[in-house]
């Protein structure tokens, strides 16, 4: 599957949607991607020329009704702004996709392309699915820990969550004030960049790949266990890379990631617990409103202080990240574990707070030929330079 | 009318919601700070007592039809974010409150309470100036650039622009995804603070002034004219400041606010264009349609440049906050302009792109007896300890 030409590299694009809506025929049984699909309305002619997208349940639309992922009736629309924009450049949308019920851990219905007895990640669930199953070209998920970037990694797909405040997150339930991005899936990144480009520039660009001069490879300390062959794959990445001429560096992270390590959930529960206040679809779900009674007592000191720690954090990430094109690390702690669980995003939640671009390039395989990505981070605003870089990574992949 | 009391202070709050009927009764037809008011759903008990409280009319709300200050047809909630916690919390949305429209710098019919010719400022025009009139005690704004803070100015009362994301902008119309804030009028710092805490903390509290030890005076340079006696003010505010034990400072800014004059539109522009594009209300303003033609062109690495910028001046802004409770300047450049303008917020855009609590603080006269406010800023994330301060100033003031 890792095989599948990107959307920028196919001409005959009917084909390639009349295959994926013969392959969302022949797997959707099993895979299970999406809470309601088809029938959409006909594309106007544009830019995205009818490509087929998938979007996340939590993301809002005229013509599919919104579920959270939970057992509610469903509401319709307006559209997000996401969805109103790829709309607009004649986008298809397919359907909306699985995602865990309001986001949160709990698997839900979707299994992993790869394997139905993996699961496909989450909180994304179904949109990382969707396009790995080859069902579409192009889907939205969401991050507020790293419900994009894992998903994308068990997946085998391109996932991207941009520099905050990139993609309007208009129309999208909100989860938490300052760490809720817009997700994007798709097989490579010059795909992912051919959307985000579209919906943010005056015409959609197919970004040309760049070889990094400088990275630095991010050695996770032994108190994040890595599985799957990720260590073996991660210390053998510099000379790797140093083979194409790239200089890599494997160290210990020359940041404070550890001291750091709570820091996107303490963030997180302060803002969650004052959106559940308000009445909403979110506040039918048990485990949320236990959450809401525990975090109420959260202090606005302590608020104050995560504020202050991350602004602090963004500094020193970005002095770090002067000095190269990428830094590299898995994009989980192993492939897709079984469907139990959505995996850990122990190796997501800082990147996520501290606003930075950030992708999961599909890579390698474990030795049962599970997907692995790799994480590829840069400096706050600078999504396009990463999509460049990234683009080379995955043209370079051995997977 | 400064010598209005304040909520906090206020033990007959039944009869002060009696005043306020009567105020809005008697003086609305001139002042004309709401676009629809009255018959509002009965109060549920609770902390906030059956507060009065006017919303901008860019907040959707269930109960009053949302027009964006703008000719259009309006339509019905769901309610925003800050209205649901406000009923939930006992409060009564008195009606929707005038904002230019869509919240741009042409002025709407409200006139300033202190002199019907004068502008209440804007964007948040009814929002000051209802609170201003007294026919409410709380009123919601919003800020982008300047559009709580110098409205506040204008009017006499008390404006917050709190840190970005502490309260949500769900149900608020976006203009720009990284520079959005809810803003807050009332009376008083504490007042402010009251309705904040409340809907962010697990009850309503009423802070204690403080008085700060260090404070920064930032006698604004000649390339900024002041007028309306705000020159002498600020000269003369470090003696006032330390005859009450204040350890004050007026200097040049250390701090390079003059190459980051700029920074606020860069980012507004790129961002409001991007949003201008999808279908919506927004839309259908000429200014604004011209804008976004004008801004589609604009390069992402330009906008990247500018999250750069900001990232960089936060951190520079925050060193320089450290050693200070607060740092002080005019609100705005002067009093309340004649009608035609709703004023420059060149004092402001800055401060709201760095993402820090500001106060407007209703602190003296000018000659023709028209209010002047002084600016509070202070650290990202230290809204608590800067209402403190701003109470204790609000408390001392001379107007």
């Amino acid at each position: 599957m890792s095989g599948a030409a990107d959307f920028c590299g196919t001409s005959d694009r009917d084909a390639l949607a009349a295959r994926q809506l013969a392959a969302l025929e022949a797997r959707e049984a099993v895979v299970r991607a999406f809470v309601c699909a088809g029938s959409p309305a006909p594309a106007r002619s544009g830019p995205l020329g009818s490509a087929l997208i998938g979007v996340k349940d939590i993301i809002s639309s005229a013509d599919f009704p919104t579920r959270y992922g939970a057992d509610t009736t469903g509401h319709h629309g307006p559209d997000a702004w996401c969805v109103s924009e790829a709309k607009r450049l004649g986008g298809v949308i397919l359907g909306k996709t699985v995602c865990t019920e309001f986001a949160y851990p709990q698997p839900g219905p979707t299994t992993n392309p790869h394997d139905p007895a993996r699961s496909p990640g989450g909180s994304s669930s179904g949109s990382a699915a969707a396009v790995a199953a080859g069902f579409v070209s192009f889907a939205f998920g969401t991050q507020t820990a790293g419900s994009t970037i894992r998903p994308a990694s068990y997946c085998g797909v391109t996932g991207f969550k941009p520099t905050f405040g990139l993609l309007p997150t208009d129309g999208v339930q909100s989860l938490s004030t300052t760490l809720d991005h817009l997700g994007v899936f798709a097989q490579s990144p010059r795909d992912v960049w051919f959307l985000t480009s579209a919906m943010t520039q005056q015409a959609p660009e197919i970004v040309a790949s760049r070889r990094p001069d400088r990275v630095l490879v991010w050695r996770v300390p032994a108190e994040i266990p890595l599985q799957d062959g990720y260590p073996d794959l991660i210390e053998a990445l510099p000379s790797w890379l140093a083979r194409r001429g790239i200089e890599a560096t494997l160290s210990d992270l020359p940041f404070p990631a550890a001291e750091l390590a709570g820091l996107q959930q303490s963030l997180c529960s302060w803002e969650l617990a004052r959106l559940l206040r308000v009445p909403g679809p979110m506040r039918l779900v048990p485990e949320l409103r236990a959450l809401l009674s525990r975090h109420a007592a959260l202090d606005i000191a302590e608020y104050a202080a995560a504020r202050a720690r991350r602004q602090a954090a963004q500094a020193e990430f970005a002095a770090l990240a002067a000095h190269y094109d990428a830094i590299l690390l898995p994009a989980a702690t192993g492939a897709a574990p079984l469907h139990q669980s959505t995996g850990d995003a122990v190796l997501n939640r800082l990147w996520t707070a501290l606003h930075i671009p950030v992708f999961s390039v599909p890579m390698w395989r474990s030795g049962d030929g599970l997907p692995l990505g790799l994480q590829v981070l840069g400096a706050l605003g600078n999504d396009r330079a990463l999509t460049q870089v990234s683009q080379y990574l995955w043209e370079q992949r051995p997977a």
